[in-house]
């Protein structure tokens, strides 16, 4: 396959069209908003299953209110969007374009929460976001407006409810990206790359064909540190008052430039079925004299398909059958079913998978079983390929020279995040301490001081 | 009833809460959010029924981008916000918020649109909007942050097709609004009051319980004028160049202001079954020895009507039976279902309608058609009764004197839309002439002049 950031560049456009005269801030085409939605949607279905709430905030933030909490702000305030004028007029306060909804949602849940009863309280919305980014932008990676910022807010009454909270987001964001069939690393990062105004932070980092990692979920416990400041807090049973626990968690746009990273081919994007936003194209073979038949055979395929409740296209149009297949190839679509004559004749379909390109004749009456199980097939060799295609970037350092290679992610057993930070050295530029696995337990030594291992740390080039 | 605005403002805290420390920028609830969805999916559904897709735009234009159109910026100018700092740095350029998007799409428009074979384009989105509205504001009646604003942008080869799309919006508008059981007028407004830039405006005019009218959808025929502009041309089958002409089409947040408006009663909301939050609730009669009993046949009855597709909660909290029927006939609930040890007993359920307040006792195995028919003639009730409401608000004004009255809306034949504007004079303040009936001829003369009416036109106090 070409160069990833080429093949990146030019397949994104399918899904953002990044000409729009402000940098970093995308369109999204109607076939990669379908995209978005699918993904999202399944999203929406996790959080509402573990008794999330979707709502909507506002987008703006008064200076004062975005500047409560103290740390929160200093990570922010170089890249806020200010609006001071109103039509003609100066306003009084400068308000920000939300950059993340902090500072939104906590006054808000001073005002909903006033006893035990009230908690925990669960909600998310999906909202862009600002940033004013003074880096090179790149589509769905790091943009100036940040299309559909998935975040859920949660106050609970104590520390043990916020890790429980934890827990319930860590499972729900493996089983999103696992559909999606995006290969991750768990990480909590270290204390001094940790969310503005947080105690802890997990991170899932995508490892990216090239070798990167890219941040595409966040979850944080704030501890009480925002509900000091907007006064969330609720009347316990013996009658006096505590602070309510917060956490977050964070899933953005991103997880479309994920997927569609993780599964790409020289021919374009590869999708997993449940989320294409066409899973089956039709395309008739024209066979001379036979016009007729073939089409009224595609439509009737066309008809049973959708009733089966797949996204189905009948392309009939006038381009050849070759400039078709590429055209929807290049889409990602999982299943073509090929008609001619032949096919029409005998009741039968021929079906060609987009991951493998392998191509078989069956029975019509088969479609229903066979796209359920082949869908099902598709989506795991994603999940496995795009795994297999990653993790052989992931080489554990077993001494510091190890360290020198290019183009690789590294595991490193160390007895702290400082330590790991020391490694940072002996890389290569650009290479920085992404913080720990959750799952890895370490087996040695630390490689940086030689005491007995505590973590085993992530060291990559990040987006 | 009591007051309308002092009802309005009570109920329509279960749908947005203004308690944010931004003048007219709201949070949606839970209940209020989902109330929306369902709504605002019905519109998108009706829109891809017709070839719309859905899409996502940018929300900041550049000045001199939004200035392009001159008719345009002069009507949105004072009231955009204008973002001037990113970070500490000041920007080159002003970004407005978007007031709205004509000014964002035809840009793009202009990239995506080649030859007669790109045209009709019909895209959508759903967005939030801002106006530094200088009035008072109402919750999602004039807001500055405008949530959920639905527009749709159309581009075509020539007037002919525009029109068409006129009629196609026109026709899904009614289907929607009938729907919601929203009573309103489909009005041309005169020419001092069209959207900035167009040639044409169409509008719904929801007439409320007050008398008042609030305009609820807006139709654009544009013409070519973005298009000239924004160079949105194509190439002609003849090799030559032609401008593309313009449609676009609105409904904001408000609609929810209308569904809440259009069928409230003393108790609270009444929501029409397809769009309620919650449609059914169950509510287990406590009774001493039979507890069990009872609920667990109320948990079967629970799983029976949401295996039927209804959205259902159970209610076995600690309240008494009376506080939870205050609680989800507040909320607008349209089925309560009541079940007591007797209900357990014989296999039946009590069924009682928000609407009518109609309680009887069905046999359970009569649920699924006795919720089906009943959801039908609880819509038709709603919608007939919102019609009845204010029907009789309307008068045809036969005499000058007759538009002395007070809250009511006054049809007046009139040969001219500035003959009907003269006539504002004759009215109360705040009255003003708001267009032409789409839909009704006039019979006899101008009551401004005398000569041959050529309208039926309606002057009324407009939100």
């Amino acid at each position: 396959m070409q160069d990833f950031y080429e093949w990146y560049n030019e397949k994104i456009r399918l899904i953002v069209d990044n000409r729009y005269p402000i940098k970093g801030a995308l369109v999204w085409t109607p076939f990669g908003f379908k995209l978005q939605k699918l993904a999202f949607d399944k999203l929406r279905e996790l959080l509402e299953a573990t008794g999330h709430k979707e709502t909507r905030f506002p987008t703006l933030i008064p200076e004062n209110q975005l500047e409560k909490e103290e740390e929160h702000v200093k990570g922010f305030k170089d890249e806020v969007y200010w609006i001071t004028h109103g039509g003609l007029s100066k306003l009084d306060i400068p308000l920000a374009l939300r950059p993340t909804s902090e500072t939104v949602i906590y006054p808000m849940f001073s005002l909903w929460i006033r006893s035990h009863a009230d908690l925990p309280l669960k909600v998310f919305q999906v909202v862009n976001t600002f940033r004013y980014e003074t880096k090179h932008t790149r589509p769905l990676i790091r943009d100036r407006e940040i299309g559909f910022f998935k975040e859920a807010h949660c106050a609970h009454a104590d520390a043990a409810d916020a890790e429980k909270e934890m827990k319930t987001i860590r499972r729900i964001y493996k089983e999103f990206f696992d559909a999606l069939g995006i290969p991750y690393l768990i990480l909590q990062r270290p204390d001094w790359d940790k969310f503005p105004g947080a105690e802890k932070t997990i991170s899932f980092d995508q490892l990216m064909p090239n070798g990167k990692t890219l941040q595409i979920a966040t979850s944080h416990y704030l501890g009480t540190n925002f509900s000091k400041m907007f006064e969330v807090d609720y009347e316990t049973d013996d009658g006096g008052r505590a602070l309510a626990h917060i956490t977050c968690h964070g899933i953005s746009g991103r997880a479309i430039a994920g997927v569609v990273s993780a599964h790409g081919d020289e021919k374009g994007l590869i999708l997993p079925p449940e989320f294409a936003p066409v899973q089956v194209v039709i395309v008739p073979i024209p066979f001379k004299g036979k016009e007729e038949l073939v089409l009224s055979y595609a439509k009737e395929i066309h008809k049973k398909a959708e009733a089966l409740g797949w996204r189905v296209e009948l392309d009939d149009g006038e381009e050849t059958p070759g400039n078709k297949y590429y055209y929807w190839e290049e889409r990602g679509v999982p299943f073509r079913i090929e008609i001619g004559p032949r096919e029409a004749g005998n009741e039968t379909i021929t079906l060609v998978r987009r991951d493998t390109g392998e191509k078989k004749v069956v029975p019509l009456k088969n479609l229903e079983d066979l796209l359920d199980k082949s869908a099902k097939e598709i989506a795991e060799n994603l999940r496995e390929t795009a795994r297999k295609r990653v993790e052989k970037l992931v080489k554990k350092a077993k001494s510091k020279s190890d360290l020198k290679k290019k183009g690789l992610v590294f595991k490193v057993e160390v007895c702290s995040p400082e330590c790991a930070k020391t490694l940072e050295d002996e890389c290569i530029e650009g290479m920085e301490y992404r913080g720990h696995l959750l799952d890895e337990k370490p087996e040695g030594k630390c490689l940086a001081c030689g005491k007995k291992a505590k973590y085993v740390g992530i060291i990559s080039n990040a987006y």
